[in-house]
């Protein structure tokens, strides 16, 4: 069993709490072991977090408690978290954070403090994507020569919402405010300081490279006007916040501001409050990871993907990802069983009555008609693209045949399902 | 040092020891130790393949030399293949394969005879997108909802040309065959097979469900025509061949066929040759993949990542990436020597010959002008929204500190760098 102890049990330690609870099936199937969470620190001991853990206003409860095999750092800020995390690792813990700023200044110290212990961090930067794991493990054969974030999703949501609707700047920055996607300073995600903080994160497992937040080009939204997402819109631009990192020769080029970017790319694409990360490895091309950027479930998600390989140290991670099989708990289903919307393409000889008698068919068989066209393809046939609403498998199959053996179906039905 | 042997030095396994060499800085800074291709196995022993590795015509030269740590499986086929990895295990080697095929007959045997060794395969599924890492070590907090995945390069290039051009399947079949994309006889690709072999391995890490091809509906893209492509693109619908896998109550439904899909998701955005896969958890809601699904150098990205992780199996994996720190070789880019595109928003008072002078400024900075347009802004005063070519950011700096200067600029000039 994995002992867990979390400082700072807000909107993500809670949830990672919660989830190691509800999926603690699949996760210890993973991990080779129980992972609990025993303890938690809070400045309220008041605020009750239904969770059932032991709840202290004491940091020191934690790092001290010889029990404790894992210290998860949610507490934010740097200077405090810093001096937790480097205890937590002088005792011997290994820890997991979610903490961007604290890797943007102190990264190369924690990589020092952690020799003996895991240092991870996969929430720290695009939320729930695993994009630390992808960088760091998944394109270790090449030299990366750009990647290109949008590491913001409060700033994706105002550019995708301004692009979409026309909304001016003031107003869509209120609306986020109100849905509790901004601060009410916002000036850490629009000014760019928060993807300035993820970008360097990055450009360290890309490049190897130490810079602070203060050596590096950052900008913000804050001067995008509706005049100007007008004109990239006519160019066939988006806008977006990035955080863009380059290898040129033997310099790396790292900024962060608001860019126009041709609408044809993959990460134009990706909107509202959504975080995308493109990287370009010398060798892979392009690939490119996208999820949410925030949130406390899919925040926790990361968290717990750290701890899961914290219990699996040592051992080989297993091949198909189960410790334990799993195929006593799951059955394949049935293929006949599987419900879907269905298009349909039945070629016909063009005579009255042909509607009605295969409309009539869809309604024996349970299945509701959404949309249908009729087009010629010759003088006497035509064909009928009909779509449906959710239908059973074996009932659309059993319609199929029914069709195909009418005199005027000319060939048999094409049927495509709609996902 | 680590050495390695391949099985099948064809394009893929060329790739592979040339990588090896070509990026070996990166490679051994990232591994913490040397990785060496020693011997390859090839059917034709009079090609020349251009490599300094011992080529042989038996595969017991790799898989029986002592010296040899890690087998490269590049052999393709289900019966050879499994018997040559087999062996090598036995032999006390690590594997690893980008053999889909051998996988979805023999995976859960493999895993049982892996129990001392590494047995990886991240080039089997989506080529180089770090899929089976993002699956088994990134998500492992999560109950996977489902899978959504296109896993053809080759169908997806076809559906794409369909839609985009109106062309014929016959004819962009005939086009993929010309461009190398797809094999003379088509059918492992267009019918869906290929893909289905890649969401049997997906969906053992997402489920632990042990299924064969056989087992599952397997569908192709061969029915698909241009009226159908002309419905879906009238009723907002891309065409894709999808790989499925979905969670629903205690049973997964496996699928592969030709799929409308809203061109909303973010999945039916990508389009060619490339693979992408759209996974939902519980907890962390859709993350998605995306990247080329095919090619050498791509696939060889894949197996050197897993050969990466078995060098360093045992250590720990280092917290930024690289084992031993890059930063002598790399430096910062100093932010004057960004190059760039630009857009500038100027809000001038309207008199004459204020165009001419604007314009001569951007001369004088030897900075190009792609496109200008000019809006009023009222009675008096417009905007003129410019698009430059690549200039440097020096000299935009300092050509918008001229203009802010002309008498009859009456804001501070609004600057988005074009990406």
């Amino acid at each position: 069993m994995l002992k867990v102890g979390i400082l700072g049990v807000g909107t993500v330690g809670t949830s990672v709490a919660q989830i190691l609870k509800d999926n603690a099936d699949v996760i210890s199937a993973r991990a080779g072991c129980e992972i609990v969470v025993k303890s938690g620190v809070v400045k309220n001991l008041a605020k009750d977090r239904g969770l059932d853990i032991i709840i202290t206003d004491n940091v020191d409860d934690v790092l001290n408690d010889p029990e404790i095999d894992v210290v998860v750092e949610l507490m934010g800020g740097v200077d405090e978290a810093y001096a937790a995390v480097k205890k937590a690792l002088q005792n011997g813990k290994d820890v997991v954070t979610a903490n961007k700023a604290l890797l943007a200044y102190h990264r190369y110290e924690l990589q020092d403090l952690a020799k003996d212990q895991a240092f991870e961090y996969e929430a720290a930067v695009a939320g729930g994507i695993p994009i630390i794991n992808a960088l760091r493990d998944g394109l270790t054969a090449n030299h990366i020569e750009s990647i290109m974030g949008i590491l913001n999703g409060t700033c994706n949501y105002m550019m995708t919402k301004m692009a979409n609707e026309g909304v001016a700047y003031d107003a869509v920055l209120k609306e986020a405010q109100e849905l509790g996607y901004a601060e009410a300073d916002p000036t850490f995600d629009v000014g760019g300081f928060d993807a300035a903080h993820k970008l360097l994160i990055l450009a360290s497992i890309a490049y190897g490279i130490d810079a602070k937040p203060e050596d590096i080009l950052i900008e913000g939204i804050d001067k995008v006007s509706s005049e100007d997402v007008a004109f990239a819109k006519e160019f066939g631009y988006a806008i977006k916040l990035l955080g863009i990192a380059k290898k040129d020769g033997s310099e790396v080029e790292l900024r962060v501001h608001a860019a126009l970017i041709s609408k044809d790319e993959m990460i134009a694409k990706i909107d509202g409050v959504m975080n995308g990360v493109s990287v370009v490895g010398d060798k892979v091309g392009e690939t490119l990871y996208y999820g949410p950027g925030a949130g406390g479930d899919a925040t926790a998600s990361a968290v717990i993907a750290n701890i899961v390989d914290i219990a699996r140290a040592g051992k080989r991670s297993p091949m198909l990802g189960f410790d334990k099989p799993m195929e006593g708990k799951l059955t394949l289903k049935s293929t006949d069983k599987i419900e879907s919307k269905y298009y349909l393409r039945i070629n016909v000889s063009d005579k009255t009555g042909v509607l009605a008698r295969i409309t009539k068919l869809f309604e024996n068989n349970n299945i509701s008609i959404q949309t249908i066209v009729q087009k010629s393809t010759s003088k006497t046939d035509a064909n009928l693209l009909i779509s449906t609403h959710t239908a059973m498998e074996k009932d659309i199959q059993n319609l199929i045949k029914e069709i195909e053996a009418l005199d005027f179906v000319n060939k048999t039905p094409v049927m495509i399902r709609i996902v």
